[in-house]
């Protein structure tokens, strides 16, 4: 921690600072300016707990050195993590595809889905039991029926299944059908879920909220991980900003640096990113190009009756000519579909 | 609703759409352009549930022209919705002013704070019990504990308190102590957390999410009501955009928005807004100024030794000035502290 | 400035940057950590020119402690700058208002706005003869024609007239007709208008980019300080965000933070930021009540025959009513129209 | 363009509207709801000029239908612009990449980087003459000094060169050095510098504001194509947002909206996105992934020196690598080097 002074602080603000950091068994450097001085903070400034230094006499700001994240980093884990789900691994050299339609609306729409997808090749279906809508008069999922019926997808098609949990009283049945559970945008900041899914045993799949931070991003995973599950899938799903061209913007950027800071697999949604089909496959191409680990696209047999996400909903036979697209990408940079 | 075709629309998917639309029971209304199309839709639209057009040939873009939310609008209610909490109103020509910790320490802190605070005025008591916390390190709040002293220092002190509920298993006990209950910023979209919150017979404080639009805000609030809670205290405080200086920008223009789409009160919090304490003062000004029915600021005994928000919490003898300025400034606009 | 060093840098890496700090006659200071190191750099940065020190082996990064400005923060000068623009003042205690339409669009349009304007004691007339318009088709404005007439109406009416200048080649013949130079949004970091301007002696109201943050809206300040101009007056319209029921979204908490960094004027358009007449009241109320020292408001006198920024200009007779409200909060702060 | 009416718009209101719309010659279909009515405007809109009708009485919105820019557009021009620079074509199946240093700093710098560089088969070398700097400090360029190294270097190693106009009245004396002239980010709306190169016969390469839209990047465009030039190259060089890890956030959702919506080239320069050399080659990757036909990299022989941009600057060295990677992405979809 560095604690900047402001231009006229006196040498009695430095000597309080200074009882201050002693206080806690921390060591103080001095740096007297010419115009400023600066203190530099020596020790584990976790020790500190949550103290404060910004409101002392003559300090300007207060610059934290040291990342907020510990378990979640590079620094504690040099090589990558990678997740398997009975057979299926993501963070490996293989790029995932997960696929499959915004909400489980009924039995026959999620049957079709999964026969089309998983004839051509896709191992992970997704599809959402309970569903978190703007509007409280918006199809609001079928809840355990749903998940009845995801799992029974699953199984006759040999496909893993991927749902959201909204509400940490339904951990439990969720994670008796899910074999991956997602925590949702809306969600990535709701403390008592993730520790939930902290104290599960299935994977987590976390997307990044819609205005979240990398670094809230990854303090989020670190509070499922230090609930002692290792086993979490980073989603970069697009942000909020002025454009309304498209429903967000994919931060591309972020792929490559969470690769750099953490040892978690990172994968991208580019339907919840662009809103809008036209633009799937060369966003698609972008993020396996960015060095993402999977993709997740919303696939619906016939999106023009969708009760949600109809318009950035790809047809399955619209998957084939992505599938070959992305393996030519993933060839590229030395991975494979 | 509006449909736009696109300028290469041709006359089959008009044809198709005006099937679409009168299969819902709607009755088109087609005006044909010299470059494009627009199909207008005569009837309620949520007849048609979650349908979308959006993904019907030569559509260009659909437009969606009633309000989404009903409960929360002034169509409905025209006048302001007032909300009593044991004799203190929120709402009304008074402004309120809710004051306190950040988190409730220990009990020491809080009745300190209490006591301070009721000695100048202050009705309403805040304080943390169950915390919201970025970072699994942080002191997460006292939990049961922490409602015991909220209360302890209500009843002592002659004020309402109000404390944030987390997670939707917490809302029984959190009710038992609480006069006003607050869902926080990041748990804005949490909508099970919403649906408990209107099954409550507490009057809610519900904070803007920190990137999320005024019409999702309403949303939100829309979620509470349509449960049976009439009972709803809109808060801004501040969104996130690309400015530094400031912990969030307290976006003022929503304000007279608010007023203008919902009969719901709407208060302020500069706190969060600021990030910082010399600014509280202009802002909650003109928060007032722009007709916010109350203020929400965090103070604390001993800011230099928070568990939390420290650098944006005011000290109690600061609140004596505050309240000054603010009570002036509610007098030049007819109003009243 | 401080160097924040990555916690596997070596000492040599250490020693290099030493090396390189002393190059430039400046001193380091450095502090060792548990885990990571950081180095303090004393003396005048400025002498470092534009070298950067984020390149080095070992470089995590690297935080400037000095403010990038100097003569226009409140550090060289603490009083408040007050320009005389022949004798109405912008800057001083009284609340100063500028009114007028968008563009001018012909002769009788001006002369009946400024008419309406000065009778109900509005001092400063604005009116745009070059307009910045997003596109090409839109009406450009008059040019030296609307000059013309701009300041036959501030002379008839004794009015002071503002108007903005677009382009460096312009800058001659604008300050020939206008009291008050205006830079616009769009031109807030175009250096060589600036650095003209900085040339000019006539007051400058430079306005704040639309995504600019307060530190390079200060920066653009000093650029036109920095020539020897120091009648400088800052203007908050308003930023983008993703907000849409507002056209921009205000910042008021730049105002204040404004008045803390700057000793110059600081006024805020709230017509721009709203885009909408509705609110136009509120957010100018706010503005003052924040501290502002003056407003720029949209007024046209037929909107609905506007070339430009109908929607968000008042009527004349509306003004009367805007004033009055304004004056009561400007007493409330006392401070006078 | 279709005019939507208030709930509580009255007949009188709708027939002030017709009459306004038939004044110009257009014709209104009125579209009764239960709700609202809408009017839609049949016939050129254009021919309104800038006449708005958002402020007559029971107007709630108005939604333009036509896009506001014509020439840029695809709808006027199916097939890709290619722009040839003396046999280096900018738009074709090849993918176009652009080096260079930020500023010209010093003529042996400037041909080192250039050896490099064409020795390596970069063909354009991109190099500031005149640096529009946020802070009036910071080193400003060599002026016409810099450009003449800069045409003395492409000359020498047979290499296009590109860079950049800040003032209208430079524009004679650039294009006589350049073979493509840029217009950067902070002057996108620099709307009479777009015209001066809307009269120029070079190309020019334009730069997305920070924070325009992508309907705002294409009217800049339009601009300078209104005046008569039509080789206008789009360059995508990041936006800003709240993340701060990176100094932009690459939109790399503009890439494939832009190749929708206009013929025109689009290139991306991953170095101001990034802001740091450490994701420079994933970003390229995606870029060439999601369809752009060049980049734009900052390159210096010597980074630790560069009195600019030094942090986000590959050394000549990297460049080697980086070229592979995006030639084995060009590949995998059809595209070359």
């Amino acid at each position: 921690m560095v604690i900047i002074m402001k231009a006229n602080a006196s040498q009695e603000d430095i000597n309080e600072i200074v009882k201050a950091i002693e206080k806690y068994g921390l060591k103080p450097h001095i740096s007297k300016g010419e115009e400023q001085s600066i203190i530099g903070v020596i020790g584990d400034r976790r020790s500190l707990g949550d103290i404060s230094f910004d409101h002392l006499a003559g300090v300007e700001k207060v610059v934290p050195i040291i990342k907020p994240y510990k378990l979640v980093g590079r620094e504690i884990k040099k090589y990558n993590t990678e997740i398997d789900i009975n057979g299926v691994v993501i963070g490996g050299n293989k790029i995932a595809v997960i696929a499959g339609p915004c909400a489980i609306e009924n039995k026959e729409m999620l049957m079709e889905a999964a026969h089309a997808l998983s004839s051509i090749g896709i191992k992970i279906l997704r599809g959402g039991a309970f569903k978190p809508r703007t509007s409280p008069y918006s199809f609001q999922g079928l809840g355990v029926k749903g998940l009845e019926y995801l799992r029974e997808a699953g199984d006759k098609y040999g496909m893993r299944v991927v749902t959201e949990v909204l509400d940490p009283r339904d951990a439990g049945v969720v994670a008796e059908y899910a074999d991956i559970i997602q925590i949702g945008t809306r969600n990535m900041q709701n403390f008592r879920l993730l520790e939930e899914a902290g104290r599960m045993n299935k994977p987590i799949l976390l997307k990044r909220g819609m205005s979240a931070t990398i670094k809230e991003f990854l303090m989020s995973a670190e509070y499922i991980m230090a609930q002692g599950n290792e086993k979490i899938i980073l989603c970069e799903r697009g942000i909020r900003t002025f454009e309304t061209e498209s429903r967000n913007s994919l931060d591309i950027t972020s792929v490559p640096l969470l690769k750099l800071f953490t040892h978690l697999p990172v994968i991208v949604d580019p339907s919840h990113a662009a809103g809008r089909i036209d633009i799937i496959n060369p966003i698609s191409r972008a993020a396996v190009a960015a060095g993402a680990d999977g993709l997740m696209i919303e696939v619906h047999p016939h999106p023009e009756n969708a009760l949600c996400d109809g318009p950035q909903s790809l047809r399955p036979e619209m998957m084939t000519g992505l599938l070959k697209e992305i393996s030519l990408i993933a060839n590229a940079i030395n991975r494979t579909l």
